[in-house]
């Protein structure tokens, strides 16, 4: 494993800010803070003046990943700042569904132990979040049903479930009078389902909360601040030459999600392409619904707590086209209506699409990479908000040269080649 | 017929003007104007401010149906004030899908002539709202396209495609490949279809483009101006009572649409309610659609000049519950990919709904009421865009003692009763 190249262990950031100070906000709850679609104004502000240009570590992308990446090192005790392309956490970390579960406890997996561990530290996330900023993310674990329409689908469900079950986990197959008093709103094509713990976290609020928990830690984040290139002297990162012009730092941690291929100077290249997803928020219908169902193949529906159900998504590769389509939005409804024929009359509020990072083999790329102090964190696919707080604290712990929690083989990225492969092909 | 009791025939209105007079418009070309979703800053001041309080002819209501009686009232050398509750056109008219078509050009019935004579007046319409305003309608008349699915809709179609040519009028059965060459864009599961004259007409441009028309004419269109009560005197009318005060005239016209029946003083009732449809618009597919397409038992899809095709309609009794459902929306997609196939990938531009004003036997409320001086003009259900040049025709020959281009007897705003008939049930 190539870890701790660039460790920065025990150093505790001096503040190197060369410009003007960044004017500290009035001592004003924390709960007053404008969770909505709007802008909060201190980002306009960050974007004009950025507060410092010089910190231990830079992290391209304010997406989740970015964002609890520099949390992370910054609980680690390391300056960091954030550089967004655009606003933070409007892109992928927006769009997602939020699902957090485990849907493989018996699977040793380096890609499942990433899931595992990030759904392990969940709930300390959202406590810590909670008392640092006011703000509930939402992370409930009502349970998570994978339903099956067909007897085939039937019969596999029950053996993954009498294996997991033989194996010490909490999983069950369910059906008849059990699955109906179980989740009510299920259809009558859903003839069983197995039963799996998890839940879901409010990513919209998550990245939100997390965002505001950075700047009341005076953590910068700066927005429309695309990132052109790393800079670099004698195989070493030096920092990064953006639109607002260079930022300094020894450590650069590529998270740019679906944009983290666009970087000059990143060797090995980052092979991600974005895949989109199209998605839409209903309100619950007269027989609200419980827990997550996941088809098999797509889609899910994930009840919120403030009365939605998203339902999503495609996986389509049409470049960064935002569209969403005729038969994308039919086939979500029609799927969900499958499902929980009582939703027909549900309301349909919000529609909308977001750009999955996905490399060649759909995992995700993470650890150094050729140029000491550069690492990449992007790639996760479908499993960004699923997978964040494990990614964050890995590393984190490659930063400061401690070893990674889990095996990372899987995700190196040097694993594509010198040239990356090539981008994955259909719909 | 109840023709001319209250008639102004010959009266050239003078100038109740009572307030400030309204500033001119700078002498400004007419296109520049603001065709978009924006209030139009002229409506605010108007709101603010009414220019006159008193005029030969009220009208209540600023949708497609008001601002036509409006200007035909005006061209009869009448003075008038269009008062709206909210802001002009901007329900159903705004929500319509636009088509303009005379579905049975053999059917004498005053219904089948409504719309027979609303389709002859839309060219002129067209052309002199293009010379008033320098704005285009974009009425179109490429066809219209009634689809076969089974063999016995093809039965009954090509039988009255047969009975219309014999009676001389053009109309024709096709399938096959003169079908697929007429209309590449339909799909395999519409195996014959009838084609009939007709087209479409940009219906929220018309709407703004007639705003526009009569604000260069100086006929004051009040926003916010709801209106509870009719004003009498004698068994005359002598104006209204709005939330912005009370406004003076010999004649008053309901045409609140869906809102109609909210209006104390009217005798008799006006049993009109509210039916939403959903509906939506999508991106021209690789495919692009030609004609207005027309399922038996709906939806219908309308090819628009800006390369839309919108895509209507749900017919649901849900009060003024303006939500889209799940359920609509999933029927208006695969229903158009049912008929159009390769719209799967069109973009999905926008989705909204609307009210259609009702009345309990689906026919339109046009005609003199029990006041003298107060008429009636709404219950126009799914055809006002397609029936108002008519009825704006119709109306303005009432006020001034002229007579009916049409019989009026099946509109009679006294045919449900003196209480009015029930509401309509049903999906």
């Amino acid at each position: 494993m190539r870890l701790g190249r660039s460790g920065l262990a025990g150093r505790v950031g001096p503040d190197y800010t060369t410009g003007p100070l960044r004017p500290r906000l009035p001592d004003r709850p924390a709960i007053g803070y404008n969770l909505d679609d709007t802008p909060w104004s201190d980002r306009q502000q960050e974007s004009a003046v950025p507060p410092r240009r010089q910190a231990d570590a830079l992290v391209i992308g304010g997406g989740i990943i970015g964002l609890l990446i520099a949390r992370a090192l910054h609980q680690k005790g390391l300056t960091v700042i954030v550089l967004d392309r655009d606003q933070p956490g409007r892109q992928a970390s927006w769009a997602a569904a939020g699902i957090v579960g485990d849907a493989a406890p018996w699977d040793p997996s380096p890609p499942a132990l990433l899931h595992r561990r990030s759904v392990a530290l969940y709930p300390t996330l959202a406590a810590a979040l909670r008392a640092e900023t006011g703000l509930d993310i939402e992370y409930t674990t009502p349970g998570w049903l994978i339903p099956a329409l067909s007897p085939d689908e039937a019969q596999a469900l029950h053996q993954q479930a009498v294996q997991g079950q033989a194996a010490g986990y909490d999983l069950a197959f369910v059906q008849g009078a059990e699955l109906r008093a179980l989740e009510p709103a299920l259809g009558e094509r859903v003839i069983g389902a197995l039963l799996l713990p998890g839940g879901q976290v409010d990513n919209r609020r998550l990245v939100r909360v997390v965002e505001i928990a950075l700047r009341q830690a005076d953590v910068p984040i700066v927005s429309g601040a695309g990132v052109l290139a790393i800079r670099q002297q004698g195989g070493r990162v030096t920092g990064v030459h953006t639109l607002l012009g260079d930022f300094s730092a020894p450590v650069v941690v590529n998270a740019a999600g679906s944009w983290a291929g666009q970087i000059a100077g990143c060797a090995p290249p980052v092979p991600v392409v974005p895949q989109r997803g199209q998605i839409l928020a209903l309100r619950q219908g007269p027989i609200p619904l419980r827990r997550v169902v996941q088809k098999i193949g797509d889609p899910y529906l994930v009840p919120r707590l403030d009365g939605r159900i998203v339902v999503g998504a495609t996986r389509e590769y049409v470049g960064y086209d935002a569209s969403l389509t005729a038969g994308g939005v039919a086939w979500l409804l029609q799927s969900a209506l499958d499902l929980v024929p009582s939703l027909a009359e549900a309301p349909l509020v919000e529609l909308w699409t977001g750009f999955r990072p996905m490399s060649p083999d759909g995992l995700p790329i993470i650890g150094p990479a050729a140029l000491d102090g550069l690492y990449y964190a992007t790639g996760h696919g479908p499993n960004g908000i699923g997978t964040a707080p494990a990614t964050a604290e890995i590393v984190a712990a490659l930063v400061t040269g401690a070893p990674s929690p889990i095996p990372l083989e899987p995700f190196s990225p040097f694993r594509f080649g010198e040239k990356g492969a090539p981008a994955p092909k259909g719909h």
